[in-house]
């Protein structure tokens, strides 16, 4: 069976017992989150978010320069007023650099995507910091509490690196 | 109290009764989703995805333009052979135009963004379908499965726009 078709089996589910139909579009919590994209994490499990709550973004490394235009978003028009970050341990973005990608991608998909920053990382502790500072330093962010995590997927814990 | 607070209580429960910490990094059912951050919209829940399952990419509308970065390292470096576009209904995309929150920032942060594209739109089911050409025309996406979806807030349903 193929991912969608199970998403649509499970979907039915989910909306036969559906009871938050009434909320409203700003998140209830004014709080926008910007977390990775591995699976192992569930971020609305993880920091107790329901439905309505935050908003969550969520790319390759939960790199805060690619969530900019969703950040602004979320404070102009829809008026969060803190962010979390969440990046994690083992993460697959300590894995490779941007010149490995870039050669696989050459070899596999005869693709020249030498301009393409890939936005790898060599230290869990570093990235938290440095997707701080792209925010607090960004013209287009309110100066807004922003506190970052790094989340343990052996343990399922967040500990704070910085704010 | 604040989000960063809430979280790191709610956290607690959470891993105190933890036990996924074995979870390969590879997600289990090889397939990524590009999904809206908007708050009302849970993915694991509505998609029934449990720790280890899926990659989910979330930005303000689900724009796989702003996803392509994230797919790719997927794909490339991480398995994944399905994508899953999930849009929805009372998006605030649907509510402002480049030029409204141009000039808002304008007037408010005092900033010029007049070069920026915030990928707002103006039809739901337009939105799904271009955001499946994106991926199907890219050199760098895989020629894997891709289905497009419109989640209702009201319903908590899912509906297949196109694939």
């Amino acid at each position: 069976m193929s991912a969608s078709a199970d998403f649509e089996a499970a979907n039915r589910s989910y909306a036969a017992t559906f009871d938050k139909g009434d909320l409203p579009l700003p998140p209830s919590r004014k709080v926008a989150v910007v977390a990775c994209m591995d699976a192992r994490l569930d971020p609305a499990k993880a920091l107790g978010l329901s439905e309505g709550d935050a908003h969550v973004i969520r790319n390759a490394g939960g790199r805060t320069i690619e969530a900019l235009r969703s950040v602004v978003i979320s404070q102009q028009l829809l008026g969060t007023r803190e962010i979390a970050i969440i990046h994690h341990t083992d993460c697959g973005m300590l894995t490779f650099s941007d010149e490995q990608l870039r050669s696989k991608i050459r070899a596999e998909l005869g693709e020249d995507v030498d301009h393409v920053p890939f936005l790898p990382f060599g230290d869990i502790n570093q990235s938290v910091v440095d997707d701080i500072q792209i925010l607090k330093k960004s013209p287009l962010v309110l100066d807004v509490p922003i506190t970052g995590y790094i989340y343990d997927v052996k343990s399922g814990r967040i500990d704070r690196v910085a704010s």
